[in-house]
């Protein structure tokens, strides 16, 4: 029996346009689809880039104008991987074309656009899923399932970092299409909305809300010339952001999130300490799982370096054999899959638009810590 | 304009024949191929099983005898994937039909057998490879590099382990479907052919010719149930392989492989060491390469954990951004990207199957090195 | 020709009681020591236990009245290992009575006793360190070294943890001679002044000092049985201590300590980056630094781990030979012969009284902060 | 109760002078031993050099010929820490003067004159051991511990190696004071007795017995100044030497040792592989055990790393607190307990000369398979 279609429509060819555009693709493959994924069009501000993205990756056409491809009758669901100044009225006039929308994190550039959204897609009925890829990570998967079955136990703290060194050269410039997550009216923030951001996701799904904060962020380089208008001008992203939490369960936070971290290009740790066990992984190494457990016997207790690579393991049967890792990019391609999972079990896959936005009254919170210098409370 | 067709036919569902078709799907997107690799044909003797798997991977048409595979004039290039008893006939027949050639390690199950093959490929004038497609992880193609620029100087050791546990269980049936690698007359021989093949392809790449060798080896397990006849019979394969060597460049090789190494999945590990370098890696964290400077200052001088993902790493510029790791198969799109940039260049993408058999007459020394328990000399 | 004798008073028979008069028989047999220190005198309130003690390390006598061992003619040097809340007696009694003194870290159990005997060492003009032992670590004192010779250039971020897991327990009571540790009234404060206090040490030696903080502290068991009551009592010290901090070069600096962190027994951890290169170094493999040099060349670049035990190395040219690691209680033997040359030298080895004070400053300013949920500045 | 004394010489004032002369003062402070060890006297043949030494350490008295010091009625003991040419007569003399002998390893230069010194400490009936001193490294007794209960199961591999890297500069020379284990007429033989000798004691003590060996050894530098003669003359020793090796357990062995290892200071590893575990260690972190049980839970199996600091492991109750590791040095120190411990038993510490003779007649056999280009059998 045939399977039914999804049309897609992506909005954007960068970097996350390539990610979701493989997910698309491997998925069909290695996962076995309730629905088949169509490469229907792509969209892009630029002419001629939309066109050889579809052409390199099997979409059937192109559009410049994403206005367009959301009045597209052909098209089911619009996903936009386009810089964050655009999520917030494309996912609204998707909903409202009654198109199921993805939308790559963060949702908004702030929570007040990230509302709006929620509203939008609630409003309209449509299938939802923000892109917060990190919860797919196989090792991190496997962390919420030992932390759901308690074996870490009450919960004590929760670490996270996710330090990066890429804009310490002063020479860098700001803005423009390579560079707009360093141009604040173009992403909401800096590193907070977009790494902190993952570290508060992936930190509220495996240990529940957060409660109140008290942040302090920083711009190490305090002018930047700027692509679009080849002036010198004020950064006006954070560069650096750190905060104290509270968690609902009682539990204590430290997130910290840079780009000045030399020696780190992409290293998201996260460590949660509970009673009976305690849980450590990272994206530098993401197949590795760092596990304790205090019930093993003493004289042979220690941390144990899980190879998240067997079929036992969250999403690993669908890939290779024991010891054979799989990388960044997976990520993605599991979480489309649990996209279209959802769609016919008729449970959306998580995040949704409204849970995602948890994440964003989080981060607005840090920043409105950061500048009054005062503890935030945090009401979802 | 548009890029010439490169029809492959495939010979094999398994394993194998996963990572190759992968391989073909996704170099097409992730490279700029000079042809356009086209997945026309795949072939299993189990009806319905070519025809499900060219279902999955999109190939056009199936098949179940790969000899009418070999005559079908659509197809340019055969690509064995199918178990290592049929490699021989197939890549004899391929090659006489005037088809290229690409066929996973090891070439034959004996010297003899790959002997044949490379004669009639040569015969013939087709492209050839053989899939040894750890040559193309990232991490090992930057070792090559460095050592080929003299970074190491003078090498004394070359030390390779390749350890996996997944056949202590004396309930672990032997033959059939799954597990032919366990017999003999299908694979040839255990883990050395299987495992070592692997270690010694690397090893004379890196380091040149082997000379001589002196092995041991062992079966632990000494009978076990047959899936074919459903018997308990004899194991007829080496467990574990050890040799000792001399490389013609006079410096000394220490090899293992095992399936009996507890707590191992699928660990190769690799060292070399030189006068002013030296350089460890392993695939179980296959995106980091290990490198020690001499040169370095005293004080500061220590082993450094390269994350192989920048895009001046080899092949990495095609993947993602920095920090971001890939897995186990992109080595083999890699190698089948080198392999159509070969065509173009008219340089066969290495190993060749006259390359690839420099390793078989390894293997052969060591396993009659172990049965006669003497040194042997390796004459290519 | 003799070396002049430096007659030595203990206080205190425990932990650190053990640590310091193995620095000091240990000292004088790895260095070359210009004073000869004798082991004169032990005391400790409990009778028979400073006379055990005397015995096992070679103490000449014992007493059980510090009082009377300071008035003692015999003896040049104070060493005060008893706990907290005796440092400032003793301290300053020793002073007045013309005694150098050494002092268990953290010097009072608040800034005002603090003050208090740096004015009494001072008034009296007499010798005084405090026993910092991390920074005598030779990864640690290597980190320094690299620091002051400017490869690390600007320094951005300061990171440290200092965790462990021995209180998790309810049932584990508190107070007493061996648990003062989780006594307020004893130890001054919990977490905050027994580990935060290495981090910050370590921190404003390395990076200089702190200018305000903002900081939370927690305690999770909050009644305990007391040992020297036998009732259950509330308990009055805070398990776990986390600050955000401004450094004045305007760095941004990460703290946190608890010993709720299951799966670790005593992990300090720091991390620093800086413009050109950033180290790393821990507590559970303390003969090791983490180095990372942007200067490498880019393809090789990557985090190196120092085995700090070269005759280079900081220290390690009187211990072994290359490769040998030493363990943490040379800290204190370095520590002591440092003493011991500064006193030749007429420079104090650092931490003197008044250098300690400062950490003590910053405790106190932390403890206030998470009491009153305000950032705090730090006037030295 | 005044305890008896143990009145000790020691022969030779070099690097193991000092770890045997501090392991004498450290075990009488750290353990409770049985007989207070008194440094009676050190023995050395440059005049001035014991004295130096002896005031250094802590001895009564100094001599420059072992012959005298061998007959005098105040020592208990004879220690030979002198190089290894002088082992012999100075064993057997020692025995015939009824002394207790204690011997730097390997016992002999060959096993003909080990077989001698067994001869002689057995006909006089004197307790005797070998400072085979990484039997005592905590995490290697807790190893032997692990596979004396049971917890591997039937053995299937031990793998050693012991990789140092500082004689790959030719202008090192050979012989003399400092380098006499280059000398092959003082050392007996190059790695193979110096470094292999350490990694068979430690494989036959974890694993039983080898009956049968193949080897191969190297000398990458075939001439070097001479120290003694100020000429350049031919390099004696191995300077690598590998071999392979069948355990009577049924087990396969694979050794190696090399000076030519760049990068390894003094790494020496070592592995075994059973049924049900398998356990990693090496010395450049040599507080901590690698640990895999596959009883453990497969989602959550993992390789633990094991900080052999806590109470319960071997030695370790000696010492401070969990988390705070020991070094090299301390292995002597427990030897010498055990040794201690051993005399009140009635038990001498293992290994006795008559068990260390055992790891020669291996030492013999490599070499002696490595020239005949044989296989080895070996009869103890």
């Amino acid at each position: 029996m045939a399977r039914k279609s999804l049309n897609i429509g992506l909005v954007g060819c960068g970097f996350m346009g390539r990610t979701h555009s493989n997910a698309f693709r491997q998925a069909d493959t290695f996962f076995e689809l309730q629905q088949k994924p169509v490469l229907k069009a792509v969209c892009s501000r630029s002419p001629g880039k939309a066109e050889k993205f579809a052409g390199q990756w099997g979409y059937d056409s192109s559009e410049t104008s994403w206005q367009a491809m959301v009045e597209r009758d052909d098209i089911d669901l619009i996903d936009i991987a386009s810089p964050n100044d655009t999520h917030h009225d494309i996912a609204i006039a998707a909903a409202r074309a009654g198109k199921m929308v993805m939308c790559e994190k963060p949702l908004g550039r702030n929570a007040d656009e990230s509302r709006a959204m929620v509203a939008a897609v609630e409003a309209a009925g449509v299938a939802n899923m923000v892109w917060y890829n990190y919860r797919r990570v196989p090792a991190v998967t496997l962390a919420r399932q030992l932390i759901e079955e308690g074996k870490l136990g009450k919960i004590f703290h929760y670490r996270a970092n996710f330090l990066q060194d890429w804009t310490i050269s002063s020479d860098l410039p700001q803005g423009g299409e390579a560079l707009w997550r360093l141009d604040k009216a173009v992403a909401g923030s800096g590193v907070t909305g977009d790494l902190l951001a993952h570290c508060i996701d992936t930190a509220m799904w495996l240990n529940g809300g957060i409660d109140e904060v008290v942040g302090m962020t920083e711009t190490f380089i305090r002018q930047r010339e700027h692509q679009l208008t080849g002036k010198v001008e004020p950064v006006t992203i954070d560069d650096a952001s750190l905060f104290l939490a509270k968690f609902a369960n009682g539990s204590l936070g430290n997130f910290e999130a840079t780009r000045y971290a030399r020696g780190h290009k992409a290293l998201y740790t996260l460590e949660i300490n509970g009673e009976h066990a305690s849980i450590r992984w990272d994206l530098h190494d993401l197949h590795r799982l760092q596990y304790f457990d205090h019930a093993d016997e003493g004289r042979c207790r220690g941390w144990r370096s899980v190879h998240v690579t067997d079929g036992e393991h969250p999403y690993m049967d669908r890939w290779w054999v024991p010891g054979l890792q799989i990388g960044y990019e997976h990520t993605f391609v599991h979480q489309f899959a649990d996209f279209i999972e959802g769609l016919a079990n008729g449970t959306l896959a998580s995040p949704t638009f409204s849970e995602a936005l948890a994440t964003d009254l989080v981060t607005d919170a840090v920043l409105s810590s950061a500048e009054t210098r005062q503890w935030k409370s945090i009401t979802y």
